[in-house]
């Protein structure tokens, strides 16, 4: 499956504004593109990429006073498989995870799990197969929060979006995470593109998504407590604790939206058509 | 100067009982023992090394039920120098700072750079010289905390210290690693070993320390927010974003102390006798 | 399986000698010890750990003038299975390795890929299939060179083994290493511990073996082109790209060999004697 | 000073060719720009970035049949101050050279210490001063090498420039990095753009160069014995251990030059006009 995927971000500032961004796919992704994937600005201002300690490509730019506009657009290629569950076999004992899951066990900004850590055991101390357990979670999350745009607060951590019961999907991501983490199972927050592919076309801006990934016996497995159900077509720009690692723009100085479009859809590409 | 340092901690459990620690020196003190730094367990279980993500040795062990103990000692050298301060220069620029810096002017768990963002710069804002600016951060937060084991709390943020005016060690370098983030400063908590050198002793059980480092032009410079003035014979095990990166030891399972000690003294090499 | 292994090594030295080592098992293995794996020096020098840019742990300790010795002994658990053999896919397209993999196609100190490339491609240009490309290369580099442990000469590069047809495990995994690396297939070289477990009895001296990884289809396989045939027990201490990275020790200023012995064995457990 | 810097390299090949290349300015100099530094292929093929094991940015693309063209310009901001010299301190005793030094004192593909040391002992092992030292060697290796651009051949070692005493500019930086490694002097090989700037214009097409640092108390020094004076307005794109890892192209299959053109030179700024 080829999608095509991008974004045009437009801010206001009132004086040179450094700015650090993670604005490109997961470096796991790069051999999937199949065309260049350039960040453009606009004014053509120096800019350039780093590798964060999350294995992220990170960019750094200043803005201009008076702002400027940032965008890129790109083709890539996709299994067009919706995300692999978790394995049914015991939730991977703690001695037995590789080093570098253990920072996903850990609290972090917006993922208090001192906090949690009873009511998580008592709700899925009984679980003992990784994928029920990371499923009851979901499933619980899902239902625990009710969904709603005007419900955003960007300070909200997840033992505030379990006490308030409302949020967006970073509120869904966030209270998953930290009920894994406080169940032993390392998870890890994750942004990029998720187009409506494979489902009704939904009615609401385009915007980038937040999901988790917990790990198991090997590998990381994506889940969504906000969609709850396997999605095709998810591209991971970013992981990190939560969601202060992984914003898309971070400002140093007063900046502000004037534009956030983002793009994600299936290429569908006509059939030949045979003459008669 | 030669520092003899060391600890001796027991714990008790009812389950085997995985752990991880940040048990020795920073790597960037290694070339500093004048002895071997080996950590002993008893029983003599499995233990093994690895660097964590912020370059610190962790350590992984699992305890089995009823407990153990870990503890060394070791010799190693110092300069004898008190902390360095910060120069007399301007804050280095944001779009100045070295990629490795960046995280460290993020929030984290125990630092909400945000709620304190118009505090700090209401605070500090018209301070221009990094030296001058990081020194009125101490200063301040020196002052607006009272000091009292009887204090502690171990979920208390920066923000929350900030509001409640008390707290230990840790409180005073989370409330000025967030104020110096804010002022965009970089700042990364730092653990480790501080003896009473070269102060008159304290009445009090030795404990590991927590203080905090600042970034300025092209160095990080060691502030110490509860003490306030610059010390002898620092030796940091670690550093990271705030208390939960750095933890001596993080136990997956229930676990309690049953023994606390740490030591860290300068040996006074005595004058040899001279015969008559 | 569980394997006890380990070393007692000597040296002599007339003036201080700075040393590095890969002196323990690689960190992929660490969660098998059953025992703590010590490093002990005698006289009890300083000594500490890192991790080098291979991802091994290394050592770096100085003896003293009059030298010393260097010594470890453990139990470590091990499958018992045999090498596992690289699947019968078509080798990995050179644009779909992963970026960690690209370094093992280069060139080394002892592996000129550029010298024995026509050769490489006349003799294995025709094999599609990775397990068969392989195993083809392993079987001509053993039927190439003669072993013999007369033959080793520390300097010979693996086109010296191409021409000169003699030398000892390394040159076996030299010539293999870059044979593969001409043929688009990542080679790695790896040091550790080799019992002869599974086979008859070898009367000759136990020392530290050499053999090497290749990558395909996501996973490395190990093959060892001095035996030519799948063997179980290995511990593998360090990979690198050839044997410039993985010395045992490396000495800046002279020392000499006093003792040099190293063991490994599979531990039988006795059964349980009953009484009558 | 102001610099414009950049390439334009066109290949030819039969069949579509994955390649790597070191087509950046190195990381440390990213804050320089003052343009954006972007590589731009013709046809427009995916391309991406990635840092290699040196903290290198490598980048990776497959050219199609037919082969294409790279290229790159831009600005960079440059102090215009020559090389600066080692410090006259006594050379770093190996005991104390930081882990991440270490590896640039171990032989390499085209540097065999080995088979210098003796060399390296006799001539330079009565000088003490890093500065006396390392000046000797880029001295000796100055006059000892004749240069000619029909001296180049891609596979001559340091051992063999020494034996042949002709080369190019990697032959020099080989044999200076593998004298200064026997000597404990830590080396690591450097290339990137380096123009005529304070100097007579040279007639010769402008191409890449190379030159070496030289590790000493706490820093790293450039030295270029094939010019053997400081230059000003070097710009590092890469650093490796020797020309092995820090080719500008590396080419998996066969392709051919068609162009190949570097440009360096100062953008002297004109003065403003004044009207009459």
């Amino acid at each position: 499956m080829l999608i095509k995927a991008g974004f045009d971000i437009e801010f206001g500032t009132n004086a040179p504004t450094p700015m650090t961004g993670l604005l490109s796919v997961h470096p796991s992704r790069n051999r999937d593109l199949r065309t260049p994937q350039r960040i453009v600005t606009s004014p053509d201002i120096p800019i350039y990429d780093y590798i964060d300690s999350f294995g992220n490509v990170a960019t750094r730019f200043t803005l201009p006073a008076g702002g400027g506009r940032i965008s890129t657009e790109f083709l890539i290629e996709d299994s067009g498989e919706p995300d692999v569950r978790a394995p049914d076999v015991p939730v991977t004992p703690v001695q037995e995870l590789p080093e570098d899951a253990l920072p996903f066990l850990l609290a972090s900004r917006y993922c208090e799990t001192e906090r949690l850590m009873q009511t998580a055991w008592s709700l899925f101390g009984g679980i003992v197969s990784a994928r029920a357990r990371i499923e009851a979670i979901v499933d619980w999350v899902h239902n625990h929060i009710s969904f709603g745009y005007h419900n955003a607060r960007c300070t909200r951590t997840a033992f505030e979006g379990y006490q308030e019961r409302v949020g967006v999907c970073r509120d869904f991501a966030h209270l998953a995470v930290t009920l894994s983490r406080c169940m032993n199972m390392p998870a890890r927050y994750c942004t990029g593109y998720l187009g409506d592919i494979g489902i009704a076309p939904v009615d609401a801006p385009m915007d980038f998504s937040a999901w988790f990934e917990v790990y198991v016996d090997g590998d990381w497995y994506t889940y969504d407590a906000r969609h709850n159900e396997p999605r095709i077509g998810r591209i991971v720009m970013a992981r990190g604790r939560d969601a202060t690692d992984v914003a898309i723009t971070t400002s140093f100085g007063t900046s502000w939206l004037k534009k956030f479009e983002v793009t994600t859809a299936e290429i569908v590409e006509e059939p030949m058509r045979q003459a008669a």
